[in-house]
């Protein structure tokens, strides 16, 4: 009884897998390829076909085949029927679904268009630096979001339950908490370099041929072991990994012709994204399980490869050798020592994505309290620009000159994605809780990475983390690494040793 | 009353049109961006959406809005309730409906499945020019292909069921009539021509840098007037035009670096069917109207901008000195005239697509008698590789040494296209006669090509023929335009007239 009922449901899982991936491709497309005025038809087709999930994924088939399978809030897996190793799809299509069921179709299908077409239209604000153009996509995506909000219902605060979709099971409060703490522990840092002698990156900013820079991205990823029969690195305004399949994975990055970093460290970040969905035991794929089980945990496995690994002196000892060969000339004053540095120069900046490690969950924090305030009411969209510079001057102590450097820098609000930054922030945290472990059961990974050998690492990740997709959450996952729950103090730890030496302090 | 239904009707007809362009967008990325790895998950997902879409145009609900709109096989266009200007939709749909009604939904899914698969499977094999690789997918390919047409039913010939996809209400005895002539008159001029001294193009075989060529094609475009906010140009194995939505079609080419032909004449060929895409009316947007009436249409216009513009004298006093600037040292001994007669040159050959204009239709002859034979089961495909050989003995006189320029060089039987060749040749009669008309209501076309001019033929095509959509068949546009039936005559006094002057005869 209780295996046809899991069949049955294994089979419209794969069927939504695989419509939610062509989803994918229709959005993967509309940011690399597509031609501008294919835009009207492609915010169609996405919402058709997101409405088509919707609709199915919330049938009464599947509701009562989760009902047979015993799954209810208490007994989220399902019950004694269904077998151990069947447990966590349970559980993931179950919350899956109570999240869908609970949003009616139309407002799907609005979200999904509104947020299309929003994609467009904030990619040309930016590029006219001009708020306005944007002003009303905004607004009208901030409303539909504390309408999915009201939908999924909360306890505490609106933001829990758009919050919840991307970290699941974290709350606002938490985050609160975490990022006081973490604020609280990055100030001596960052005031004790303020103070060191400054290090000096005006080299990154020479004129840097996209041909080399693209040629040079392609070089680390073949390097790290990004395997192209599955996966690919395209071009796109703002950087993203997307799964179109198990197999078949997609990085896009952005070549700025006079600055060196943000293809850079761009790249090496999605290819972290991408090998942690390239890793999912196979046994997961064209299932539920086939995923990373929060963004957190994703941007964990991004920021490890771009940070810890990308940003470290023995990466360079590796590579700079190839760059020098790529830029003999942009670069030729600038030895090892002066590029590691200068990579890793500490400064307040206005482009989250460029902003060094000390700084940038200020970043961060300065997003989650403008949503905060966005979902909850208390800031109006139309003082949003203000908003966004007076938390800058606050966090940051610099205030952007204009909003395509301030408040439109980022795409996702564009995309519905509100509720989704804190995760970056918690990633450097989790990243440096997995880190801290990593180097205990690899004991010569330095010396590893110094040679070009990844392999090793990609096994203990795929190992412990990526392998498991969903079927193990973000708390487990940390438990079962580390031995304790979510600490900020390995990644405040991480930065205080390493900063200490870059900086001399 | 009728009014509802026919919205209604309207309503799952954008749907499905959304739905089978986001398979076109599957198709299109396989084609030209996805990892190989991701072949199989990709499969599964154009079968799955092929098969919803099957199921969706099939369904009962379209059957009872089609009935209660009065359209049966008497009066496919529906009965008096449906007015005037929506008959032609009611057709179309009425039409695709009766087609698809007859395949039971699990054939469907089957075809998608193995002609998705059989399309990475024929270019390995063409790759490793080995046909065993191949044989298998293609024996599935035809026996549903038989399958199929017992599905749909014929009168004459199973050949007719499959043919009616593509060239609706022709008949494998007609184009067998109409290629028996065409036969007839092309000896002669072949005849002539082979006696006449030969014309030399060894200067099309050297190597020019596929960057080159890459900017060349893009100049072309520009220059004709392709809109690239509409529309790309990439690359992929066997050219090919595809709408991902109506005002977002995309080309295809491939670069040879040792051969000019391909990517230069491809290229424009492409244009030809997406310029003819493009130009639909867009109050048909969205609908089954936004297309292409037939193949053997779609392939006049594409044959009109490939050779009687493309390959003519006055398009390269227009463009060749553009040429000369790409290709400055491998040109700088060949002047236009000498271009023009090397582009023009007629000799038998193996491959299809880069076959000159006279001996073109005879490659399509082949395919055509092999396909009657495989589809009515005179020919096993265990005995199909000697049978290519020996009808390109009978009418090319020539042998390919190799299956890879023999049998496997062309992709539509692994897509599971059979009955689909014939339409190439239609499409040089069809484009005979409208050119014919054109010249009379456009007398300095030739003085306008030669400065670069082409918008008027655009606008001319565009009032005539691409505007119109599906809404008229192949069979009215003829009439319409030329005031009579088909007829192989205007192709046959072109070939004559334009090939005594470039062989002098």
């Amino acid at each position: 009884m209780s295996t046809t009922a899991l069949e049955s449901l294994k089979t419209i899982d794969r069927e939504l897998q695989l419509l939610s991936k062509t989803v994918s491709l229709l959005h993967w497309d509309q940011e690399t390829y597509m031609p501008e005025d294919g835009i009207d038809m492609r915010s169609e087709q996405i919402s058709l076909l997101s409405g088509m999930i919707h609709e199915r994924a919330t049938s009464t088939e599947v509701g009562d085949l989760l009902s047979e399978l015993g799954a209810d809030d208490e007994h989220p897996a399902g019950g004694d029927t269904v077998p151990a190793d069947e447990k966590s799809l349970v559980r993931c299509v179950y919350r899956d679904y109570r999240r869908e069921q609970k949003l009616p179709a139309a407002l799907v299908r609005r979200f999904a268009t509104v947020t299309s077409k929003g994609q467009s239209v904030w990619a040309k604000a930016r590029e006219h630096n001009n708020f306005a153009m944007f002003r009303d996509h905004l607004a009208e995506i901030i409303d539909l979001n504390r309408e999915r909000a009201a939908c999924f219902g909360y306890d505490e605060h609106p933001y829990d339950a758009l919050l919840d979709e991307y970290e699941p099971d974290m709350k606002a409060s938490e985050v609160k908490t975490v990022f006081d703490q973490l604020q609280k522990d990055l100030v001596p840092i960052a005031e004790k370099i303020a103070a060191a002698s400054q290090v000096d990156d005006a080299f990154l900013h020479r004129e840097y041929p996209v041909d080399g820079q693209r040629a040079f991205s392609m070089h680390v990823l073949q390097a790290i072991g990004w395997p192209f029969s599955r996966g690919r690195l395209d071009e796109s305004a703002h950087p993203f990994t997307t799964d179109i399949g198990s197999l078949d994975v997609r990085l896009t990055t952005r070549y700025a012709p006079d600055f060196l970093n943000p293809a850079l460290f761009g790249t090496i970040h999605e290819a972290g994204h991408g090998l942690y969905e390239l890793g999912v035991d196979p046994r997961y794929h064209g299932s539920s399980l086939a995923s990373g089980t929060s963004l957190g945990i994703h941007e964990s496995q991004s920021r490890t490869w771009e940070n810890m690994i990308g940003r470290s002196r023995e990466f360079w000892q590796f590579f700079y050798p190839e760059l020098l060969r790529t830029f003999p000339a942009v670069l030729e004053d600038i030895d090892l020592d002066r590029f590691y540095r200068g990579i890793n120069k500490v400064e307040a900046s206005f482009i989250r994505v460029e902003a060094d490690e000390v700084t940038y969950s200020l970043h961060i924090m300065l997003r989650f309290r403008l949503e905060l305030a966005l979902i909850e009411g208390s800031l109006n969209v139309d003082d949003l620009p203000d908003a966004w510079r007076s938390m800058s001057k606050e966090l940051l102590g610099i205030v952007p000159d204009k909003d395509s450097d301030g408040v439109l820098q980022d795409i996702h609000w564009s995309m519905g994605a509100m509720g989704y930054f804190p995760t970056y922030a918690l990633g450097n945290l989790f990243g440096a809780q997995f880190y801290s472990t990593m180097e205990t059961q690899i004991p010569d990974m330095r010396e590893q990475v110094a040679s070009g050998v990844f392999e090793n690492i990609l096994a203990w990740q795929r190992q412990h983390i990526h392998g498991h997709g969903r079927a193990k959450t973000a708390r487990e996952l940390v438990m079962d690494i580390s031995g304790r729950p979510l600490d900020a103090r390995f990644f405040t730890e991480y930065l205080r040793t390493k900063y200490s030496e870059v900086y001399g302090l």
